[in-house]
């Protein structure tokens, strides 16, 4: 196994990584520093800080963060890391939740908030190039008199460059599509350093295989993603928000089935349980009514807002979903999705000093309420408080599991159900992950997902883009048994 | 480079192609007749027939065509045809455009043709099995009454696996997307003869690298696709279709421009040229204004129906549209669409005994109207009959040369004048295939497209999932300069 060459003075290094590496080669850091000056650190705090996300997943700090402000120099540095055999880790905003960041294996953290730039917006193609270090929100702030905007929304203001690399989706993917469907296209560093694009910025493209979805939830583990070309969407004339409570979870969860299948133009709709709803409350100090709960969005022009959402109202009532109510205005709306994106916030403060577990798993639509209703009895079971929230369209929920870190039982428990949980979903034909990706975190699920055949043409991709698995390595693309075998997995 | 083994006795195969092949194995044929027992067949005509695609590309046959019944017969011929180093090619309707069947290195045809049974309907969760012969009229005949349907439209009577190889689209892409966007998994027999899924059949997933999206679009090449799973929609309450004529192209693109970009939900929209409005009111004896012309479709309720066409009428009227009149009697919006898809007959009517050599370009948006003027001057300038239509939405475009292919004169300037719209395309930042894909037709113009370590990455990828290089070669994945010196490549 090939393995990172320390690039910093020994002195400054964290010395628990530096003891796994053989030879320093102390010489390149001054090759580093020449390509970006003093934009380099290798302070411990920053470390620390680079080498872990905001999940419950230990880290493992990099030896140096480094702040590229260019495809070129990214180039450069990766160039410099292949010939030393340095693991290279990209960094957006780091707020991934699978331990997708942490130097596993030390190496160098590519922090790309420094390519900041919006390069270019086409009003007419309804798309944008941007650097992989800008994030959402600046983003949309950038397009806002453009009369466009960017739907995908994970909740945390993401880096585009990061949501790129998980394939990141959330609240309104069940109208605009997750970062699979709104990436036209990628410039990328390959791992010898090799500056390349993805594709063509184009609506549609028959042209060879398909490397921009390739490289989309590749999570660094391909080259390092540097650019993004983006789908841009029109911002709507109208939009509706509505709020409607159900006596079970199942009737919730029927009419959200019915509204896909009939096709009402829903922008979000989200399904959250009982437990989540009073932990809202007590929160953001609302007065929802505390039960199985659908919060809708509906955009369009004014009449199909309107239409839309009495439909929704329709099918709601039908299902046993009472006091639907829907809101035209910003503030009433914004309360509510404010409330929404507070969620996790909201469900760790039942619990002060906990933190949050939060699993993501995604199944059919038709297995959506038997497998939320085994998932909610498995956490009863074993004594869990794990309010729910979910992208109930795109049939992906979350468990937030509320934990004491400190009580290495309750840990271990926590860790045990949420793996059982991961079992129920792939058994429903689902997946171990609907938006937040493997890390390190999940990859010893992806064999029982997949099957070995497909988990090897993974690892020959891998192997064939990467041959001397610097990017990121111990996580996608990996064996977790052979990683785990030479000591070098973080247990997660 | 490895050499395909003669599977057949000799006096069978045709001799050309026995004459390029070293040392016959003539056992191997019993070992495939143990597999499909007498669904192989080595007729000159059928092998004529399985080697030949719908365009002007020369063909090549097969040595022996075989018509497995179920993926684990697929399994058991590649794992034969790899221990033979047999080249196979999967086939399916043979309705594809850019010499993607011919077996430019003999071996094995994989017709899947009965393999057409749609596996499993889920209507809860919008989506379906099919097995891969299944096409795609026969899968919307299956669905009719359950209220769904598949919308993706190439016009031919395409299978699904077919389709999905060739990331196929056509008129209604606009609105529910690419065959990208429509698969959800697929089953793949690898080209060692292994059986897996690329996925699970959910909405989204961040689970690894999206081998889903790496097979569809791989044009045979990594694998066999022998199911594959798609979603499904509602069939639409209420259509409406409409017709307007423009003074020039430039208001007929400004219009569909501006539609996309305020997102008014078009089903569909066309563009044609005066000269295919010509050919098709002598076709199909309509009387359409002859003029550069927009064909729209509208779905959804019958109040959004009625608002989308009102507004993109409107928008019309602004860029000069006349006489748009819209119609949601099914009659008539049936005498429309059949008319453009007859587009491609009527074309070729305008000069009897003669064929067609469509062209296939995508470029942004804001490029469409220059890039589709300076073709038309191209033809124009080289004397060459070209019709042009287009998925004005996508922003793709076929212009659809009528040659006389017993003119080699005639053909080579016509090769020509194709390159140099490729190359116009490319330079608007376009790509040489919208939908018809590369096959062996295209190879030569994805390094100008994609650069060399784009191409290079896409090589590797070949390399690591088919090492013996025995799935359809000569096409994706190969370089066409060393395939060329070999003196295998047919003169595209």
């Amino acid at each position: 196994m090939a393995v990172g060459l320390v690039l910093l003075p020994l002195s400054t290094g964290p010395a628990c990584v530096c003891a796994q590496l053989s030879l320093p080669h102390l010489g390149r850091q001054a090759e580093l520093r020449s390509i970006v000056g003093d934009r380099l650190t290798t302070q411990p705090a920053a470390l620390e800080q680079h080498g872990h996300d905001e999940s419950y997943h230990r880290g493992r700090p990099p030896q140096a963060v480094l702040f590229p402000e260019c495809t070129e120099e990214v180039s450069r540095i990766v160039r410099a890391a292949a010939a030393a055999r340095c693991p290279v880790i990209p960094f957006g905003a780091g707020t991934s939740l699978e331990g997708h960041i942490a130097a596993l294996r030390g190496g160098i953290c590519l922090d790309l908030s420094r390519m900041n730039r919006v390069l270019q917006v086409s009003p007419e193609d309804m798309d944008c190039w941007v650097e992989a270090g800008v994030t959402r929100k600046q983003l949309n702030q950038h397009l806002h008199d453009t009369g466009l905007f960017f739907p995908v929304d994970p909740g945390a203001d993401a880096t585009l460059g990061g949501m790129a690399a998980t394939r990141a989706s959330g609240t309104n993917a069940v109208r605009y599509g997750t970062m699979r469907d709104n990436v036209r296209s990628l410039t990328v560093v390959l791992p010898d350093g090799t500056i390349t694009k993805t594709g063509r910025c184009v609506r549609k493209s028959s042209a060879g295989y398909d490397l921009t979805a390739l490289f989309v939830g590749s999570e660094g583990t391909l080259g390092v993603i540097t650019e993004v070309a983006l789908r841009l969407y029109g911002q709507p004339e109208a939009t509706a928000a509505a709020v409607c409570a159900f006596g079970d979870l199942k009737g919730a969860v029927e009419t959200a089935t019915l509204i896909m299948q009939v096709g009402i133009p829903v922008a979000r709709i989200e399904l959250l349980d009982d437990l989540q709803i009073d932990a809202i409350n007590k929160y953001s100090h609302t007065d929802l009514q505390v039960a199985p709960t659908l919060f809708f969005e509906f955009n369009g022009s004014p009449a199909a807002v309107k239409e839309a959402a009495e439909a929704a109202g329709a099918v709601a009532a039908d299902y046993g979903g009472s006091n639907f109510g829907w809101a035209e205005k910003e503030e009433e709306r914004r309360q509510l999705w404010s409330a929404r994106h507070s969620a996790y916030y909201a469900a760790r403060a039942l619990r002060p000093g906990c933190s949050g577990f939060p699993t993501d798993l995604c199944v059919p639509l038709s297995k959506l309420t038997e497998t939320v209703l085994a998932s909610q009895e498995l956490c009863r079971r074993h004594g869990l408080l794990a309010p729910l929230v979910g992208h109930v369209g795109d049939s992906n929920f979350h468990m937030l599991l509320i934990i004491n870190t400190e009580n290495a039982e309750e840990v271990a428990r926590a860790k045990q159900v949420v793996a059982d949980m991961v079992h129920l979903a792939q058994d429903a034909g689902g997946t171990c992950t609907g938006e937040h990706g493997i890390g390190y975190g999940k990859l010893c699920h992806l064999e029982r997902e997949h099957g070995l055949p497909a988990l090897q043409a993974m690892h020959a991709i891998k192997a064939a883009l990467d041959p001397l698995d610097i990017m990121n390595p111990g996580k996608l693309g990996s064996d977790p048994a052979s990683f785990a075998a030479a000591g070098r997995l973080v247990d997660p």
